[in-house]
């Protein structure tokens, strides 16, 4: 194999020599910790079959909307790749990959599609291309139907320790169940609580889904009241199945109280398809209230991910679904819209709120000035779009003068593409050794105290802040 | 001459002396190419007529509100920079800019300016002070009187290969034919389709130039109605004229589609001079979205240009004109404003959307995702007060790791100083070739891959998003 | 002592050896000179009576919300560290601080306190641990009891030259007064004026002040024409205790020019505790007017600090007060706010008008370009959670490209922290040597214009601006 780039030590390192030995030093202290994943999107499911995956494009490029949508910015139509309904065959999908591999050059799905390639396939990444492709493709169908290349076998590899998955309420969480009472899997996968879309008024099946959750979960309650004690109740379940927190991927950041009686009006709009857009907002801000009060009697972490205009084209959306890549953030706004929030439970005890945004001018505005002063406030790592070294760093310079090293959530790699798993938090881990390599470099932190705060970003935060 | 830094051949590149020598060898490979400048105020006539540059005033300070706002901060009347309706002597003017000269270090225009002199006119800029400034104007005015500095002179010695001008929908273009038809003049202008004046009901004249269009060009169609068929005319008259694109200087980048009953009543109203300005923007809006579709029909990039409050100081305009230092960009949204316009035209085959902003935030929030999914849009060149080096950094750190080098439209000088065109693209490929060299130094891209990219950023990607 | 990081020559200066190296020569031709403090909030009475300090918890910690927060984030009650009504033992205080110091790396507050320890009170940093805390109390509180580290000894010591106070309009200005008088004092002590809680209809106590004011300073005028007449007539009190500034806290950066009889309405309604929010926010637009009008008249310079949300968490404000730690920033608009403002008093002769932001995203995009155009408009320092060096760097970079060097304020330090100031304008000091030092390496000013202007950043530019 040639030398590639994604093997070499130094990649992502600061090119300044002195600063690069320092982040190298650094780098060595965390680089073969385990995994800690407290947010993501890969299916319980595929762990506790352990089937293998079935083909080099429908493992690394068909469900990666990250992938798929810079060949579609190309020109690629969605169904050419595997996107949605279609008959393609999945290596001419794999051609059309290799032919424009060099689109990825500089993109953070590139630095994890090349570390996949050489660091867990060991394929050297100068063989994507086109005249390549049938041999590649060959190669990994050969590797992935082998029996060191299954989902467990990779999570072991990986060094994963924990990871957490992206339930439905309703979910039964079976595949969780089984894996912990597996003797033979020692890794730990907990379910997430993702209620979004019991939540949201004009989401697809809202009122049936909501019927469905009271009458399966409510004890008996019915409406409004039914409704947050269904929730309630399955949030229990979680727990009781090693939950340790929920998501929330809402419109905005907003949060309102509304008092029961106004709440359960529009929550029957709701259910009748009948509410404004300003009435389902208005829900859907009560509702955020309501599941940081949960939270604060419950103990589950609560995770914010507002921002972000689903499904932007219609078009593509009709014909290929969901998270199919246009999805678009927006300007978003903290300061204000979770002051009704953090003035009754900022300050509870044992209440975590853990805030992500794709709308990088918050960080030193608003989310660092939370986070440095309500105990419950953690920031999160640069998610989606701005998970990307650069982006890290701008993070990391963001937020420190202000609120320090102990106030991040730690990496969150939010994937559902399970082979880019360890290519995301290694990423990370050199980017926060190249901040530190220069805040020491510039002496503004010893090199002692800079070895300390890189253990603890990478291992003690995550576990501080998703209570792991 | 004193050895200058506008002739040091590592300006603008990375002081970390690894990093600069893999600037320096990607620099080399773009240093001399041609010049693509897709759009520009220059105007046709100064190259169809070759007449001799009056003065360097006239050449370099008083049509460049750049320069002069810069001046007027600083205490000076912009009468006394031969802005607007005066009798200033020109070399007064020049004299007080040569002893300012100190306040543009650091500038954008400054770098543009120590450049014109030192690389074009061979003036030592040492000499650009109190003592000398009746020296050196009179120098430049000696230079500018001689045959090798005429327009088409320049514009050879430039390496100017496409220039494209910005033009009233109703020019007759002739400075453009004229240049067509000559054979001794080998470069290529190109019109610009222009109609903000058509489409803003509260622009001064608004309802006599859109009477005019429709009177000109409707082909006798008449109301809302003709003023479609007449600007759908006018875009066929650009383009056989050898126009590529359209440009588009709305206030915001919201996009409305109205039927046409609606958007006939609101032209009533506009023409008469009783739309609220609601209505106006909504008309705008609505023009927006329009223009779309036409470049959909027709095939003209279309490029957006939003978020400039225009004339900023009233006793300014009034006293000076339009374009006197005081238009002050403020906040953009891109996502939820373009929505409608690409929710039908954004997989359109064949139409290109260059999106260009001067809020920096939008860049990694909004226009590199929505250019890293729909195949018309183009991430537009940092622009305005941002076409800068630190600047254009930040640009590519923001854009690269969610859409890679593919989606950007390429450098736009976008000025009316001629002079300044050769320095402006000068300084873009010296900071693509910095960008590129610190990805290449962290091990994020092969130095053979950064040779190939920065060939492209330079000069196929103007070809490509501007269909040249 | 060990070698701290505090005491490192080279502290904050960039890591690249060429651009440190420059960065050192600059940095020695203005690290000794005289500190001018044109914006803060230490009392003047602290300086008139010269009482020594307290303990070292009443000097550093308790007062300090930029330490306090941080802690308090951390899970630490403000009661135990002495904010609010407590009857917490100042020495069990420091102890929790001493334990809990490595939450400060990284952090600006971190720097200014590890530069007092080490360069003010000649304490070695690594024994600010649990186990030295009682040692390193009894050291500083035996320090403070003694002569040398009195406030005026301090003063002195710290090299400061101006320090601006900032004050109620009703304050008589004794202390001023009384050290102006003081032959042994050769220090320049200038009250600021400060109007917030006479325009703040639902701060607290408006109306009661806001009558009182009148009664006392309208020379018999009433209602609102009284109370403009009062707000000029302390205006000129002021300066004639040499202030050269007034200071203004406003939500927004809004301006209003309301008629004399709609904003009298607005004038009783406030006083009557019947305005909307709208019509409080409408007042306080108008007052910003009013207070650029009477600067225009009587040449005091106006500072705006606008985008804060005060007291956002009202449990906090109830039990501990104000200024607690979480006053916490939101997105501002000057472009449009400050038009009606600046259309009127924009040009006008001798008037500055200093814009602050903690909203990093309008340097580049909005203050910059106002402050490039408009001789009344400087671009005020990084303020707040931005006054750290990153930040500082992010701000020159935002700015230069568009305004070079001469609209920008100086530093000021903002603080109540007396033994900060000079860490404070050691860091920017630093700061503006390391941001000049890039711009020599790259070539883009030379060494010999690098070298004046950091002379006219540290010492001309406050001058300038401030009128000092």
């Amino acid at each position: 194999m040639s030398a590639s780039i994604a093997a070499h030590p130094d990649r992502l390192l600061p090119a300044d020599p002195g600063t690069r030995s320092i982040a190298r030093s650094l780098l060595a202290l965390v680089e073969d910790l385990p995994i800690l994943s407290p947010h993501g999107h890969v299916d319980a499911r595929v762990l506790a079959n352990n089937t293998p995956f079935p083909n080099p494009t429908e493992l690394l490029i068909s469900p990666d909307h990250y992938v798929t949508r810079l060949l579609h910015a190309n020109g690629i139509g969605l169904s050419d790749l595997g996107v949605g309904p279609t008959d393609v065959d999945p290596r001419e999908s794999w051609r059309i990959f290799c032919r424009n591999w060099p689109l990825y050059d500089g993109t953070a799905s590139g630095y994890w599609l090349r570390s996949a390639f050489v660091n867990v396939f060991g394929i050297d990444d100068a063989l994507i291309d086109d005249e390549h492709a049938d041999e590649v493709y060959d190669r990994l169908q050969s590797v992935l139907e082998g029996p060191d290349f299954r989902p467990r076998q990779l999570f072991e590899r990986f060094g994963l320790e924990v990871l957490a998955t992206t339930d439905d309420p309703l979910d039964d969480l079976d595949a969780h169940a089984c894996l912990a009472a597996d003797p033979t899997f020692t890794g730990r996968v907990v379910p997430t609580f993702r209620p979004d879309a019991y939540v949201k008024f004009h989401g697809a099946g809202f009122a049936e889904k909501a019927q469905r959750l009271i009458d399966t979960a409510a004890d008996g309650a019915t409406g409004y009241e039914g409704y947050l004690r269904a929730l309630e109740n399955r949030r229990g379940y979680f727990i009781a199945h090693g939950a340790v927190s929920t998501d929330h991927g809402t419109l905005t950041a907003r949060t309102l109280k509304l008092d029961a009686a106004e709440a359960g009006r529009l929550f029957e709009k709701g259910l009748r398809g009948e509410a404004t857009p300003a009435e389902a907002e208005a829900f859907e801000a009560n509702m955020t209230y309501q599941f940081a009060r949960m939270a604060v009697e419950d103990g589950l972490v609560m995770t914010l991910h507002p921002g972000v205009h689903r499904n932007h084209s219609p078009e593509t959306f009709a014909r290929h679904g969901a998270d199919t890549g246009h999805d678009i953030p927006f300007a978003m706004e903290y300061t204000r819209a979770l002051q009704p929030l953090l003035a009754d439970f900022g300050t509870a005890e044992n209440f975590h709120l853990v805030l992500f945004t794709i709308d990088e001018t918050v960080f030193s505005r608003e989310i660092a000035p939370l986070a440095g002063f309500y105990p419950s406030v953690f920031i999160g790592a640069p998610w989606w779009f701005i998970d990307e070294p650069d982006a890290m760093l701008r993070f990391r310079s963001a937020i420190t003068g202000t609120a320090g090293f102990s106030r991040s959530s730690g990496f969150i790699d939010d994937t559902r593409a399970f082979c880019s798993i360890p290519a995301r938090h290694d990423a990370s881990r050199r980017t926060e050794a190249s901040f530190l390599a220069r805040l020491v470099a510039e002496h503004r932190i010893t090199e002692d105290r800079a070895a300390e705060i890189i253990v603890d970003l990478v291992d003690t935060a995550p576990r501080r802040a998703f209570k792991l």
